[in-house]
């Protein structure tokens, strides 16, 4: 019988941790994507498999919970599998674990499969030979809360970022992952030091392109303290990303 | 006989690419960072072992020349080595091969060795035990030109960037990777796929932290039109970097 899900091994290498000693959140969550992108193809429906019926996934929502950071040296591992097919989304989920097999952090994630040349998103129910019904796990669903209300009653303009060079991905488009830092760098090392991440949830709207000034706007969560809301604009003020971070107590003042 | 230069084995991961489609600078550079770290270690004056006895390595100077760029799933080695020692600096040098041992590339970086206390430098040629003479290559010496000239003569106020969150190491500091992206991000991925960078020369000058305001200045090599010499100053003024990029030629305007 085919193996449903897929574990890859990781080890936390000196030189991607971030101030505070641990996995940097950037190489976390580009670790993340590398997994759904291996798992999708060990399974025929990866990048090239679908590049060459003319369609690329497109990711449209991230939430990663980490309830013990990783540090230097630690080997873990993440596991992932998809639960579901809904019209044009499906649902990716992620499990981390440390090398003693408990669990340090989940993540769940939701992608949509586009037509490249229309643009349209693609019916997954309705893909040809069953599209990839026979990986499906619906018995294992979504470890962790998926992603929560994230409604700006008053946004404050608090940073804005000209898109450059190195915020590419291979396709031109801002990766995704960077959106992560815009949302980390409204913080101090030492309130991130004093008062860890401990989820992170991201909504995409729109891509970004190099020279797009992104405009990033903040509000707090009127029902919780420990979790500020987040907007990224473009110059036009258009959408791009809508975000939260949740620490694991209220922070300080800067 | 004790191995003088150590070699380690690296594969191109996905998602550690830029949008040219070959591993970043940011990740060259972290690597070749942590070959450094890893090799002093195995001999006796790694991190830990300098910390044990009040002293920390600070980078001075590194210049990496790519002949050819690496590809996504290309296996590669970084070997290193250490050929002198003089006065406060010691020299380290670094070849990269890819699997069939061709060379792709070279780095070649200084180094001294501060006293955390006080703040000034270590007489490398005085150290207790003869210190690490016994790890010396004097007969391999830089495999590539050391930095060049970097003097501007007409600076041009080009960027600004506040050094934020992730931009600071474990230490605090701006990673000293960092700031090529900066200097990457004075061009466009047009340029920068048409023209890829060949060699780049970074001399470390002062540490800049969160809250900095870096501000870029840039002017022409007057002598290579394909060459380009950046200075980083803080808010202050004081000079933080300064460094070059050399494409593999002349880059169209932007």
């Amino acid at each position: 019988m085919e193996q449903k899900s897929s574990s890859y091994p990781y080890v936390v290498e000196p030189f991607t941790e971030d101030y505070c000693g641990n996995l940097s959140w950037s190489r976390l969550g580009n670790l993340i994507l590398r997994c759904a992108s291996m798992h999708a193809g060990e399974h025929g429906f990866g990048y090239t498999q679908m590049q060459a019926v003319h369609h690329a996934w497109v990711l449209s929502r991230l939430v990663i919970e980490m309830q013990q950071p990783l540090l230097t040296g630690q080997h873990f591992s993440i596991e992932t599998w998809v639960d579901r097919v809904y019209r044009q989304f499906t649902d990716r989920h992620f499990t981390l674990r440390l090398a003693d097999g408990s669990v340090c952090g989940h993540a769940t994630s939701t992608w949509s499969l586009i037509d490249t040349a229309s643009r349209q998103p693609a019916d997954l129910t309705r893909l040809a030979d069953g599209g990839f019904t026979h990986v499906l796990m619906a018995d294992r669903p979504a470890p962790i809360a998926p992603l929560g209300r994230i409604r700006l009653k008053h946004p404050q303009p608090v940073d804005t970022h000209r898109a450059a060079y190195t915020d590419l991905d291979i396709n031109g488009h801002v990766n995704s992952i960077r959106y992560i830092d815009l949302l980390l760098n409204q913080f101090s090392p030492e309130q991130l030091r004093d008062n860890p991440v401990r989820r992170i949830e991201m909504a995409y709207c729109l891509e970004a392109y190099w020279g797009d000034t992104l405009s990033v706007f903040r509000d707090d969560d009127p029902n919780d303290p420990a979790r500020s809301l987040y907007e990224i604009r473009k110059g036009g003020g258009e959408t791009v990303v809508r975000g939260s971070l949740q620490l694991s107590h209220q922070p300080a003042e800067k």
